[in-house]
């Protein structure tokens, strides 16, 4: 490796990012030496304006550039099915699929004693908060909080949290289904799912 | 995906670099999301910084912060045997060997009709300088050029090339060996590779 001071910081730096290894980061930082000055200008402008103008939806903790974010406030989507998430990147994943049209939670992380991450960690509260409210008509309450956190043990783990802390409330509480991917081979499938996948079975 | 457009400008942003694809793109993005702004900051000083303070040897051509660069001016390295590559980053890789004490020419490419770089369009004739003077003393004269160019089509080509314009001016012109490479399994390895490997055999 070459002495030159300001790439080896640039590696260094790209190497903090998830997913880049010494070698990635050392082909970003020789690229971004290749790259015009005003397209390097143009990602750090890019970068900075994320930090800058992106916040948090103070209902629902999304992810947004206005407060409450698009999706608490459309009139399109019904505010009575809240789907639980762990990050704001689970959100634009069921965004994806254009199938659910009620509000999102993100709870910011899941329990994980390893991790040191607690319920008092996450945004359990205000859930328990907007599913509880009573001062607002019958027909406004949430029904249903499906809980979509990952099918990770920390992911099952706060499901289930939720799950007892939520259904003294009266809303149904629902879990997504876990089992084999589509486009999927049995075959490569690890036993733990396979096994979910036949617990999940339905009539056809 | 959602319409927070500072997130999806980043995304794009970051899918330009090389070897970042949407999904790797958009974790970035989401990690710089959760990243401090000091550390942003820092991250975009590094690659301004690499913009502003790197520059090229005037002669050998390695990308350095100081002119010339400090294997050309090195008391320790041997004028006498300049080692060719493409590419500043195999300067990098060659060091990373420790093995090689001589200088270095760096072609910023090599020739590709299909990618219309022609050998015009690369350092050669400044190589051939290098290589060819008679200014100075006998004992300091190229002895040997080593052609470090990569094992492609491409490369083969330049090397090719590079040899017919060398060996008249006197010095020896060797190509670095290709073979299969250490750790490897010739089961894996392919069939050009492998003959390589046979063509280049050596008494044990």
């Amino acid at each position: 490796m070459s002495k030159t001071d300001p790439l080896a910081d640039l590696i260094a730096a790209l190497q903090r990012l998830p997913g880049i290894g010494a070698k990635s980061a050392q082909r970003l930082a020789y690229h971004i030496l290749k790259t015009p000055r005003a397209d390097v200008d143009a990602m750090c402008d890019a970068m900075r304006s994320v930090k800058e103008n992106i916040t948090y939806c103070s209902i629902c903790s999304n992810i947004t550039s206005f407060d409450p974010c698009m999706y608490c406030i459309s009139p399109e989507r019904d505010a009575r099915t809240i789907c639980v998430v762990e990050q704001p990147e689970n959100v634009a994943a069921i965004e994806r699929t254009r199938g659910f049209k009620g509000h999102y939670h993100v709870l910011m992380g899941a329990i994980s004693p390893l991790q040191g991450v607690g319920p008092d960690d996450l945004r359990i509260k205000p859930l328990l908060q907007r599913v509880g409210r009573t001062d607002i008509g019958e027909h406004e309450r949430v029904t249903e909080v499906i809980l979509a956190t990952n099918p990770t043990v920390e992911g099952e783990a706060t499901a289930l949290y939720l799950a007892r802390l939520l259904k003294p409330l009266g809303a149904r509480v629902t879990r997504i289904a876990m089992g084999v991917p589509v486009g999927g081979d049995l075959d490569y499938t690890d036993e733990f799912t396979v096994s979910k996948a036949m617990e999940g079975r339905r009539e056809v």
